[in-house]
This record gives C-alpha cells, structure tokens and sequence, in this order.
C-alpha cells in the first residue's frame, strides 16, 4: 500500500483525492494536513466521506510528510513551492497539484503570480504531469507538476493538430467553459450561488494563468512559439469543462485524415476517448470521472478544425491526473482506483 | 459471475443500472432490452458508459431473459405484471424496480395506477425488497419489488419511531423534495429544463402514487394503520431526494433517547447513515451512492420530531437499491460493488 | 415625487429596490448609503442599472436620511435600532426592510438576535407591515417594520384558517423553501455556487429566526398562541420561497367552503391569488413580482388541509412589500410601479 | 392603442411577447392563436399572466388577424410564410419572429429549413429588423423579420469592425452559448432538465440554422461575404445568450480607438450598451430586458480583438425586439413598454 500525505485537504481538490483515493485498491491516506481546520475529522465536514474516513486534519509537519510514500498538495500558489526544497531533500516524491511549479519560465511565472518563484531549482526538475505527453518522466520523478484544468483540456484537444504541424499554430483560439468548483472554495462573493446562478460570462478574457501554462504546453507540441487567445467562461454548474478549440488546417485536404489521426494519437490512452466525427461531448458525460472526451467538426466550406474537449476539471483537471501520475510514478496499472463510469445523469 | 438481463434499459433507472455494475466484481450485464432502441449500443446511447460496455440494446426475449441469473425490470409500471407470470415459471429470479409489485393490496394498485393488476399470484408472493426491514426475506425470494425513491426515504426516516410505538401514528406528515430525474426521461413539457430550471413548486399534492406504498410500509412497521400526509415537491436539480418528517412525540421526554434509538436501530446497516442530532443532511453527501442519511431535530418547547432523510433517488432509490437486492440474494456482501463515497461536491 | 433614500444598499435587496423603484411613476431614489461602498456608482456594482441609475453610493449621513420623505433600510440587523431614535426625531418616516422592529416581545428578539434591543421605543410604535392584515395602520405610520419573506409566505397562507378558528391553532407546521438570495450577499461559504449546486438541504431545522416572527403573526390572527412547527430549507436557485402548510381542520365538513372562504379573504386584495382548489403554485410564477399565490388542497379521507403558498423573496418577501407599503404611506395607489407580470420562464 | 394579435401564442416567445405587452401603454393585445389550445385561457397556461388578461387562446383566423394593427408570429417555421401572402394581401402589418422571412437567398433557406419557401414574393420584401442597422426601413415596413437570438447577439457584436473594415472579414469566429428556453417549449428529451441540467455542450457545431442568418448580416456590414464559424452551445440556465467573438485586427494600432468607436457606434442606441474596456458582461445584466452589453477585450501581444456579447434570447434575442420593431414601425418611443430594468440577481 502505498501511504499518501496529503497538503492543504480541505479545499474541492482535496475532498476529491479522498473520494477517489477511498476506494483505490493500493493507496491509504495516512495524513491530510490544514492549519486552519487542525483537529477536525474530514468526514465533519465533507459528510460524503462518513464511514469511509476515520482520518482528522492535522498541521503540516515535515517529517510526517516525509514519512509518507507520496505527497500530494492541494494548497493555494505560493505553498508548495516554499515547502519544496526541504521536502525533496528528505527523499519524499510529490505531485503538486497546485500551479506552483507549471512554468518552466520563472519570468513569467512571476509575473502571473504576483511573487517571485522561491524554489527555481524545483521548477527545472519538475516533470509537467500530462502523462498523455510525458508518460515516461512522470515514471521517475521525483516531482510532477499536475496541470492545471483548463490546460489538460485545451493541450488533449490541440495535441494532434499541432504535433503533426497541420495548423497554423500563430491563429489558436480556445474558449472554454467552466462549473463553478474550478474558483475553490473560499468566501468570494463573486461565487456566491445569488451571483453565478442562472447567468453565464467571460471572465478573464484579458488574460487569465492558466494562458501562459496553456501556451506552454502547445508550444512544446508544436515545436516552435504558438500563438493562442484563450477566453475562459463561468457556467452556472458545479462540475465541469468543455473547450472549443479553433485552428486554421494548413492544408484543407488534410481534414480527411484528421478523425484517423485523433484516434491513432490516442489509441493508447486509457483516459482519452475520441468520439465520432460531428459528436457533441457533454460534460456530464465525463463528472466524477478521469476521462478526456474529444470530438471534432468542420462547418462547410471552411478550413477551421472545430475541437470540443471535455473534462471534469476535479478528476482528469486536478486530482484523478494526479491519481493517474501516482499510478505511473509507483508501477501501478495507470487507471487503478479510476476505473468507475462517470455519473450520468 | 452473476449473469444479469435488464428489461426496459433506456431510461434513468437503467443507465444507473449499467452505471453501478459496470464496477461490481461478481456481477456481468448479459442483455439489456428496448423496443425503440433495439441495435442502438448503450454507449451510443449513454457516453459515459464509452468504454465499459460493447453491449446494444435488444428486443425483450423470453428465453434470453430466463438463461440470466438475475433481471431487473427498469419499465414503466404495467409492463413487469405482464411477464412475470412466464418468466417466474420458467425459474427466473427477478429485482422489479417498477411499482408492479409493490403494494399488497391490489384494489389500491389498480385504483392509482389506473389499470387492473395481471399478475396477483406474484404480487402477493413477491417482498417488497427494502433490506433494512426484510433482509431475510429477500435472501430467498424469486421476486422482489424494489421499492419506490420517496417511500424509501420516508421509511427509513419514520422506522425507529413507529417500529417502538412512540408517535401519534394518525398524525405523521412527509414534505419530500425530488430531483427531476426522479419523472423519468420520457419527453414531457413539464419536465423541461425551460420549464423546471430556476423554480420549485409542490405536485401530487392531493395524491401521489407513493403515498399508498409509503401507508403500507409505515403501517406494518406499526402495526397498525397510520395516517398520513404526503406532499412532493421538485426541486432544479438532477438527482436526490429530501424528506422532511413530522410526528408528534407521545411522551415528550422519549426525545432524550431519540438519538441513540436511532442510532441503535441502524447500528448495523450499511447503507443507513445517523448523523449527529441537529444535523442537516444535504442530497450531495449522498449523490451517486447508495446511502440513506438522517438527522433528528427539536424546536424549543415543542413535542414534534423532525426528521431530514436523503438519498440519492436513482442509486438508494432505485439502481442501488436494486443491486443491494441483488447481492443479498446472491450471497454476496451487501456493499459489493456499492463501496464508492458520494460525488461531493 | 418621493424623495426616496436607502440605507445600506448594496445587498441584495438594496438592489432590488433601485430596480424596482427605476421605473415607479412617483417616486425618486436621491440618496443610497454604504460605507464600504462611498463614492461608487451603483451601476457599477450592478449592471443591470446601468442607464437608470447616475447616482453613486455615499456614506450614511442623517441630515441627508432626514431630508428624505421615506427611508428603507436595507441593513443587517442591529443597525436600523441604532440610527432610528435619531432619524425619527428628525420626523423621517421609514420602511425599515431588516428584523429590528418585527418583534414586539424584546426579550424574544434579545434572545434571538443575539443583542439588547436598543430602541424599545420604537419597537412599541412600528407598524409590522404585512399591509393584507394591518393595511390602515401602515398609512399613517411613521416606521412600519417590513415583514421578513418566510414570514410573508407563511402568514399570507394560514390566515384565513386561523382568523376562522378552523384549525387546531397548536398543531401547525410550516415546511418553506428558498432560493439562496435569501442569504444575501455575503461570502459564506456555504452559499457558493459550489455547495449550493445540484443540492438540497433543511437549515435551521432546530429553530430560526423567522420562526418568533411567524408565531408572532399567526397568534394575532388566531387571537391565542398559536404552536408552530418551521422548518426552512435552501433550494438550488436563485429567487423565490414556497411554503407547504399543515394544519388539522376542527371540523373536516369546513373542507366544502375553504376555497370561497380563501377567495373571499384575498378578494380585494392586489397582491394575494388565490388558485383554483388543486393548484400548484410555481415560484417562478411571481419570480420578480409583488404576487402571494396560494393553493389548497385535500388528500383522500383526510382533515389535514395542505397550502401551499409562493412568493419572490426579494419583491412580496422583502422590497416589493416595502415599496407597498410606501404606497400605502403616501396614500398613491397600492400597485403603483408594482404592475410588471412576473417573469416566466 | 394598437391592436395586436399573435399567432402562435404557446411557446416561450409567445408567453414572452404578453409579459411584455401587459405593461405597454400603446398596444393591447386582442387576440392570441393556438391550434391545439384553442379555448384555453392564457393565464391557465401561463399563471405569471394571471390577473394580467382575460384572453383565451383561440383558433387562428384571417379576418381577425387582419384587423389587427399589427400581428406577431411567434410560430415555428414554415407556418408565417404560408399565411403571409393572404395577409399582406389584406393589408395588415406583420413582425414574424420565426425564421421564415430573414434569408434573402432562398436557395439557402430551403436547405437549411428542409422546404421550399413558399412566399417568395414576401421574402423580398420583408425588412430584416435589426433596429440598429435599418431602423428607417422598419418604420414604413409591412412586414418585418424579427432577427433570431444568436444573430442579434452576433451582429451587434461584430458590427463596428466590420463596418469600419477594421478587421480580416474571413476569420471571424462567434462562441455562442444559451439558455435552455432557445430550444422552445416543447417535449424533446434533449432539453429535459434531467439531460441539461449540470452539464454543458456544444451543439450544431457543424452547422446551425443561424449560422447563414449570420453571414447575411456580416457580410451586409462589411459590404463583402465574410467567413464565419459559428458554434452554439448550451448552458444549464433558462435564459439568456453569451457570444464571445474573435477577429483579427489588421492593423493592431487600431486597438487604441477601438472602445471609443464602439461608444460612438451605439451612442444613440437605447439598448445597446458599450460597457468599459475589459469588463464581462453577465447574462443576467439584461435579465428580461431589452438590452444588448458589449465589452472589448484584448489579450497581451494579441491582434485578436475579443468581443463579449450579452443579451436575452427571448427578449432582444425575440420578443422584446419584435416590441422595439412595432414601436418604430408606429412611431413610438422606441423604448416604450420596455424601460424595466434586467433582473438581478
């Protein structure tokens, strides 16, 4: 059995590591950590887990933590990163679920975050988590930056296109949707069920963090500078993310081989599934689960690839991704523990 | 492997069906029935179930449905009476999810659901299959009658004050609040999202069919006849029920052993869940799994009981249920397949 | 025209008011406080203003208030008792939206409000505004207490029994539910969208505050103490209350006249609609409107007589009422600026 | 007073068009037509409009409709282009809020709507009413086709860039989302609250009815044919429609004069409204009004110009438009009746 600490519990991705890990066959949660909420048994207050936890919350310690097999944080940016450099000496493997070490450019991570990176060291080894991409080094990290939700979306939906170069990677448009659990879990009035209730917006459209992780990651596919708008929306739902993605085929004839190509891409992939072309995927039919469902469309006469990529942006957008990188970095079959249908309706 | 057939597998209750067992161990789904859909795979049908499922939906067939170990019936209630006769001789075991069976009187039947009954020998042999009260019975029987989402809710909620003769049994009263998944995926207006989202409203409010259902359960755990009121609400959500439940305490001082009464009575069941007194159970903490959870509460100077029950209408209120059902017959631990935590949030 | 002002609008029924009061004919909004807020334009809080509004929010000032010719108070409770001594001796007349003056028993409103009343007073001269019972006395009030929106729903739907003497006066229970903005707007987390989505839950099940309130007004139509059972419960929407009423009918042949002798109650009154015998009364039905609409119904063999009664717990629950009640204070026509239908869907 | 009569009365733009109606000083409804409701009282349909009309649906006639002032038909397509010619013969006065005269190219509308179009005549007469681009070609028209929901969010939109030839007119993208109600009132299991509710989608990602209705309106503007992709989603809320667009700004310069070219664009117009660089308009910001709130947005180092578009489908987006049409065409205050502000929250 694998032994989990986990950092910063009580937030929506903390609750769905416990709910996912409870019934994963070879990990056992051993700590869960909170400052504010020390002493408190997790199932007080998320009372989906009575009967499945015994476990309270406790202070971060280190050496409980170092003690543990893998640590997963679920702590706000900015925490991780301080705890890193002594936790990594102490020998312990990490997934960092939060943003604090995504950018491999510290610049520009410093800039979107409003601080400077404490542990830069960290963030050159870390291993960006999209196993679909880096499957192998997640296997041997020591640290696994798991990404975040929009970017799991937008990456899955856009990788094809742009690692076989038949898009014009300077014209990449993702807008994407999100349910409300994707802000956390903190007092802002702006998440109130009286503000996001029965209403849709943009938000963000100027610039949002996940743009520059986004970028990132396309560009690393396509091998050169990508240049990609990305408008994320607020949608009166709990759970849930669907992106549409737009790209310009280099080549319009290449629309042909393109539903072939998205299912050989991801043939392997146990969490990735690629509809049939014209299929509309719904986020519903991904809540609570790990999977990625992909369609593709083309409208007449025009040669833009329309992409809808959905997610849940708390499994396969935070804490399933990070369960799939556990699975990977201990030798376990990559979909243990998530093997469970979503739930629809 | 318990090889299992369900008839009428397109609605709600059937995808909840495909749902839970596509993860239950000892269990395999062997065919699934629709007359409208016959040919149309399931995942065609339901895109969460991608992947777990190369099944299509068939005609109904006899021969195929008595070669399974065990069917459940997920139709319209009218359907099951008009098999049962056949499929009962010809040795099948059934879990019956719809209302065929479920009340003993069939004058009542007839006169809510409008038809006459076909099938009284069955009606009078099958147990009405809600394992808190009849385990032992279930274990053997041929048939069961799955019972309805409110009288599940209600039942449970009521027992331990009924079962030791504590109320005023003419004086009970049960607001209950659904979902709307609880109507069924049938096309009708009212059942719109346009029509549903953003509103609330009471209906059935003279009369409901699980008001007859509700009455025989509460009287038998009585023994007596109770009277009471039973008012359903539907709520803009997808999934759970509430139940609210009044009741006069006869001696006001049994309110200080309340608690641990009901704690006690459910000491050993696994899918009744006593929260702390005072406590406000909320549908999420049971959305997805099979729990029933309840909390007891007392208004100053008052002799009133109030009891808050939820549960998940689909699972504890049908798919779950049923499967609960079925592993009791089977001999299987009552949990299999039924261990994963809520979907919260 | 009204010289209207508001203290403390930046809630939710603050702006309620401005919407409301945006298109009435006779009256004009000069001044709107809040201390947090000073200097910002209201329509930059809510858009839905904008091109109505030019006026900004600007600290609470008496001078100010008293110039007015009709104060709302739209504060949390506590700060209305305060300003009031003051503002009255000013001669202003005010509408007071918070719970400050609905008590009349102060001991009562100490112990549930968690303060000493600190203007006795006035508590023994505002006028509780419910203008369907005390409609003359609201004309010439100097402070009418605007009633709270459980209490308004509740009320509105027993009267008729209890000013009859129908009913067992001890023996009634209020099941009532909300939309979240009864909440207001404050960042609890227990009113995010991610905790109030896709969810149900009872509140307050051991006493609310609303609870004296109700008592309160009951008993006076009942000329005795009336024993009230009221259990509140949070629906997943934005706006409107629905409240299920029980009560034991003395004498089970008054079934035959309650519809008439409801009707005949209601009949002059613009606000109260009484449905036919049967009815399902839907909050979005009155979402945005000034309308109580009221159903009755009976189940089989039964003296239990079942009302259900809806309202917007912003408009009838709180701001509409007030600006009735401004009407009524200023002797214009009741509905004034009250005539929009509610929006459905 | 003009008197109105509606054909098709049913459906939530028919509901829609007498909330509005109920309250406008000019216009009285005279007569409301249903086929399959024929002696139905609207307010036993509709309960919001209780109190509001004594009007019952009735069988649609041409003699009636004819003397009416003005009819709106709020049918679904094919039904207004088979009555137009007999009423236009007859003199009367028409806005027609279905599809069937919006297309000036016929061949187009018969491959979209499956039919031939059988008023050719009309067709070519009818005036597009987009108040803001024709508004003096509305006030002398016969007969007017009111725009549909997502081409009136679309247009106003994009109309200053492609007007002022300011952006690539063969790239431009419109993300489109809605509420429930655009789908209309009636009994598909695709819009039950059970299949949209918690869940968002794309859908006729490769091609809607609107997407021609679109392009005809651009490429209006722009004086050339534009290229569009248009993809609409569905949002789990009634009401309500979010466009966000994209365009290539040919010259980025030209992002500085962008705010103040779209204020001078709509200056004058009252319902449309220019909000400040970088804000996000809400859908519920013109809740049941008539307004259209447009903000620009650019993202660092972009020439893409990002335009989020709000209005209410069933409002702008239907019958508030038809109202702002008829209010033109007889020389009213364009805003009357529809001076309300929008709901919120």
């Amino acid at each position: 059995m694998i032994k989990v600490g986990i950092v910063g519990g009580t937030g929506y991705t903390g609750v769905e590591l416990l709910r996912i890990l409870a019934v994963h066959p070879e990990a056992t949660v051993s700590c869960i950590t909170s400052r504010s909420e020390a002493g408190m048994p997790v199932a007080d207050m998320y009372p989906n887990l009575r009967g499945h936890y015994d476990l309270a919350f406790s202070e971060p310690d280190l050496d409980t933590l170092a003690a543990c097999d893998l640590v997963f944080f679920a702590t706000p940016h900015g925490v991780a990163m301080r705890m890193m450099p002594e936790l990594m000496a102490a020998g312990a493997r990490v997934v960092d679920l939060s943003a604090d070490f995504r950018l491999r450019d510290l610049d520009v991570w410093a800039n979107w975050y409003g601080m400077a990176h404490e542990s830069p060291e960290w963030a050159a080894k870390a291993v960006y988590g999209l196993p679909e991409v880096v499957r192998e080094e997640v296997r041997d990290a020591q640290l696994v930056a798991n990404p975040g939700c929009y970017p799991t979306a937008v990456q899955l939906g856009f990788l094809p296109l742009l690692e076989n170069n038949l898009v014009d990677p300077s014209r990449l448009i993702a807008d994407a949707k999100s349910g409300a659990s994707g802000a956390g879990r903190q007092g802002k009035i702006g998440m109130l069920h009286g503000e996001v209730g029965e209403s849709f917006k943009a938000y963000g459209a100027s610039g949002h963090r996940h743009l520059p992780e986004i970028r990132q990651g396309l560009s690393n596919a396509a091998g050169r500078d990508v240049g990609i708008t990305f408008v994320p929306h607020l949608v009166p739902m709990v759970r849930g993310i669907e992106a549409t993605l737009y790209a310009e085929l280099t080549n319009p004839e290449d629309f042909n081989q393109l539903q072939s190509l998205y299912e050989n891409r991801f043939r392997d992939e146990p969490f990735v599934d690629v509809m049939p072309f014209g299929s509309h995927p719904e986020t519903r039919s991904v809540r609570g689960a790990n999977h990625c469902r992909i369609a593709l469309h083309r409208q007449e006469n025009s040669n833009v690839v329309i992409v809808s990529s959905v997610i849940d942006n708390l499994v396969k957008g935070a804490a399933g991704q990070a369960v799939q990188n556990m699975n990977i970095m201990f030798g376990l079959k990559e979909t243990l523990g998530l093997e469970a249908p979503a739930m629809l309706p």
